[in-house]
């Protein structure tokens, strides 16, 4: 068979209101949003015949076969590793689609994170397994103090700075503060980053992300098909996922480096190969942002700048939108939009493909999607 | 692309030792039968570069690419819906690899299900959502309660009797009895079935699979690669999964029919139009025996033969090897040889195609195998 290039595309998004209190279950959310992504694409819900999901969410397939008046669902599948899953969902409903299993898949995030449990709130008690049996005795329960440790060795490896961190906030709230959708609004400069309390050394406030409830689903189908529906298509020319040896959850603090991720880099050469496209070539990223030393290690590991110089590359203004060579998280990201858990970041990155972004980057022939770096990572190049 | 149908084949087959307390971690169990699998197909371990997983297991992909040495992995998914998910993990294989995304992809289902938290035992108490939360308040909490349900209907309807259902218990435990790795043996007689303890009426002792500990493990390749390999390949002529309108994970209760499964139907179709074959082609079925109602009902819903008629195929001798039309679960399947989630099932049809098997069918040219009715199932067809 041949590579999944250009076979297929993301031809609807579909996403609820965000916010603090969403006052419903993630299954009415999420059968909002698919039925607004259907809509979106010119598809009736019942044509969805796949369905795949992240296994951190709470709504099952069945769930929604029922709330979207499936008829026959013909595939169904998960993605694990929380934020790494995004593009890897995606990833694996192209596959169902290339592969004749499925004709339109659903894909979605559906979350109550702000209103319910946050990922950001430490939890202790309970059976504890696996490394965290290690960690947990000395109070490392929380993804705040995990990332730190990685942000603490890459300034004092290269020298990078809490200002340059700081660079890639600012950045985002501007994109933000463009954004309708966005639920951090108002000015943030390099002074408020600076000033805001420290959550966990190095990571100040604004270098976290938000907690939110809201959802996120978005259509796969084939790229004949799409051609005949509603939207432009957002063609998958790359996709690519990985982990590498001795890779912890997050916490992989056992390896010669802790600031270079051979999984990122690994999988960001499969996913140019396939795109038959090099990092330079891309016109705007949207890059997971649970903390922003993971955009600034991650634009170094995924090859959008040296490694070391990601400090220096953020703070040049290399990533703001309109001027930035590389326009980095123009949604406002999870820093400034939402929190979907990385889902945004494709409807966004199909956005931009599209011209429909509200940074909208001129001409963009490739965009480029990553979700969450540290942990089994993936991403995506779309055009 | 082309349909999946022999693009792929199971070459390797791995399972550890079946007990009532494995005094080991799943993880432990799971790296054992991967490097038995790879063993078996005559890889190195490191060569897996792609990992299906249920979702339901305790081991992550990146134990294992830890414990069995991965430089790159670069695929890994789930399936989720338990013991439904078993033939949709190789699915999911056979899609990474036939698009390009591994080359040899490792399934595994891990589980102390006899030493640890059994699935057999109700649990209540805790926060209760979805449907559960109509079923919890009247006591209805483990899967043999939610079975018997149907096992009821269908004697209603069809006059189905417990000495029938009994048949299957019997005829599985003599297969059992050829097996070496079966971990129920000894002699079982109807009558013995018929006055053993009621455990959910109709449902008695004998009608309920076992709990145990272990882990199964089979590769999954390209079927150009398979031919170079060290066994006979199992070729996966066809396969399919699904869920139907209305359908709830086993506790349907509320559709037109409690006897009769859409979504298996359904998904019969789809994997008897993929391989080219008909039902009555097929020389070995392994299907998944939760409780013997569940075979019954699903050799009807998969149309080996007509609705209603399961209990009179099944008290002719059909399903007993040697002589039967068609010899059911060979190795004893969940109720007498181990219950490993439907894995075993898996493992029983390669060998079937092999010539392996304890209970070896002469002559096989297809081999079914079938994961759990009355959750969204899934199946293959070998040869």
């Amino acid at each position: 068979m041949d590579s999944l290039k250009d076979q297929t595309a993301i031809v609807g998004i579909g996403w609820t209101e965000f916010s603090k209190s969403s006052g419903r279950t993630e299954w009415s959310m999420a059968t909002e949003a698919a039925v607004k992504a259907c809509a979106d694409a010119g598809i009736a819900p019942n044509q969805i015949d796949g369905i795949v999901r992240s296994s951190f969410d709470a709504v099952l397939q069945h769930q929604l076969v029922k709330s979207l008046g499936i008829d026959e669902l013909t595939y169904h599948g998960e993605v694990g590793f929380g934020g790494g899953a995004p593009c890897a969902v995606a990833t694996q409903a192209a596959m169902a689609v290339a592969s004749g299993m499925a004709e339109y898949v659903l894909c979605f995030r559906s979350v109550n994170l702000a209103s319910g449990q946050r990922y950001g709130v430490s939890r202790a008690g309970g059976r504890v397994g696996g490394e965290m049996a290690y960690y947990t005795p000395y109070g490392f329960l929380a993804p705040a103090q995990w990332i730190a440790m990685f942000a603490q060795r890459h300034m004092h490896e290269y020298g990078t700075t809490s200002r340059q961190l700081g660079a890639i906030a600012v950045s985002q709230r501007a994109n933000a503060n463009r954004n309708p959708n966005a639920t951090m609004k108002g000015a943030l400069t390099i002074d408020d980053h600076q000033s805001a309390r420290i959550i966990a050394d190095p990571l100040r406030l604004f270098d976290c992300c938000l907690n939110t409830d809201g959802c996120c689903a978005f259509i796969v189908t084939s790229a004949e098909r799409a051609r005949d529906l509603r939207q432009r298509p957002a063609f998958i020319m790359g996709m690519a996922m990985g982990l590498a040896r001795n890779q912890e959850v997050v916490r992989t603090y056992n390896r010669p480096s802790m600031t270079e991720f051979p999984e990122t880099k690994l999988t960001s050469a499969r996913l140019f190969r396939m795109a038959g496209v090099a990092p330079g070539d891309i016109d705007v990223a949207q890059i997971y942002d649970h903390f922003t030393p993971g955009v600034l290690i991650a634009l170094e590991d995924w090859g959008f700048c040296e490694k070391g110089q990601g400090g220096p590359f953020v703070e040049s203004g290399a990533i703001s939108w309109p001027d930035g060579s590389l326009p980095v998280n123009t949604h406002g990201g999870n820093l400034s939009e939402a929190y979907i858990h990385g889902f945004t970041h494709i409807l966004e990155g199909v956005r931009q493909v599209r011209g429909a972004s509200t940074s909208q980057v001129k001409d963009v022939e490739l965009s480029f999607v990553a979700s969450a770096a540290f942990v089994p990572t993936s991403a995506l190049i779309l055009h």
